[in-house]
């Protein structure tokens, strides 16, 4: 998967030819804006992210409910992936929040699998790092939602424990991220950035792969 | 207050110079952003705001909690005007989800006013669209933040109901904001644009100042 995070890319030596995107082509791009806007200017964000952007789906935040997201799902062919129980340390001061006794990232869980996804362009970002939470989720939504799961690499989230708390029946399901372990692999100079990078995004993936048994 | 605004502006003829925000220094500018990221991410979009755009605030989301939002507070000198009770129609799905008794908006005011506020920098985000709504919040704060009130103008929230519940006990407190009315006051060719924008901008001002009594 290419993301095109909203981290500043590591500054590349002069030789370093621009990135030719057709060659990306097969590989899906997620814009992850996290935008949550109202509808006119969500419009032309959803504008941004899909014909400026190209990108294939788009992060967004929920908290400014269903009006907010409508114009990034008028778009039938692309995918919304909307923030659920993130990755951070603090996420849970709003997210884990009781209401009528189960949390608040349940309930976009559950609004998100019943209303937002009637025509399956929908997915949610859980982070690897609260794994129960995770299997929470999956359990609330079935297979019916793929899930974005941030929170491996850098932010320390184990692979195993994801893999075994996200995965659907299929053993699959899931679109685990790694930003900063990547682009950042290189060493002080960045003259080996590309091996690097190459390398530590093989070894996430032979981790995954192994961890799916 | 100059509000740049996440809409994009209409187009002006050629001759039009281009703003000398010089001019426009003792006038704060609010990035309405609507920002929402991990901690890595939100440093350097608190530097895309005040340094790079200039802004003297900037509109956050609160869905991922105090760790998305404390790199902007360390800009001491700044503001951070977090998402509340935002105008929008569907913005009652989550917000008003009951938490412990509560809707979450005001869990998120009363997070907002005790804990995120500790160098009086913070405002909150409430629409003119709800002014029950809007009370509710001016009761929970009292005079300590100072309300970002969108919602007046192309979204129909009534001015003095606005006034009226979003008051502090000075008579001010409030920043009542008008984008597309203001910049899309202009006719049909866009050539009356620079008086009918400033018509409609002292219209408003007059009408909030009328309502202030």
């Amino acid at each position: 998967m290419c993301v095109a995070s909203s981290h500043r890319s590591p500054t590349l030596p002069p030789s370093v030819p621009k990135h030719n995107w057709k060659r990306c082509a097969p590989i899906p791009i997620v814009l992850d804006a996290k935008r949550g806007d109202i509808g006119a200017t969500a419009e032309q964000y959803a504008r941004e992210a899909f014909e400026r952007y190209g990108a294939h789906a788009v992060t967004v935040n929920p908290y400014m409910g269903y009006d907010s997201v409508a114009p990034y799902l008028a778009w039938r062919e692309r995918g919304v992936i909307v923030l659920c129980r993130t990755s951070n340390p603090g996420s849970a001061e709003l997210q884990c929040l009781d209401n009528d006794g189960e949390p608040l990232y349940l309930r976009v869980a559950e609004s998100v699998a019943r209303d937002w996804n009637s025509h399956n362009q929908c997915a949610l970002v859980v982070g690897a790092t609260y794994p129960k939470e995770l299997a929470a989720v999956r359990a609330r939504v079935g297979d019916a939602l793929p899930l974005l799961v941030p929170g491996i690499g850098a932010q320390g989230g184990d692979i195993s424990a994801t893999v075994a708390a996200g995965r659907n029946r299929a053993g699959t399901g899931m679109m685990i991220n790694s930003s900063r372990a990547i682009l950042y692999a290189h060493n002080e100079n960045g003259d080996d950035w590309r091996e690097a990078a190459a390398q530590a995004a093989r070894a996430t993936r032979d981790a995954i792969n192994a961890a799916r048994g």
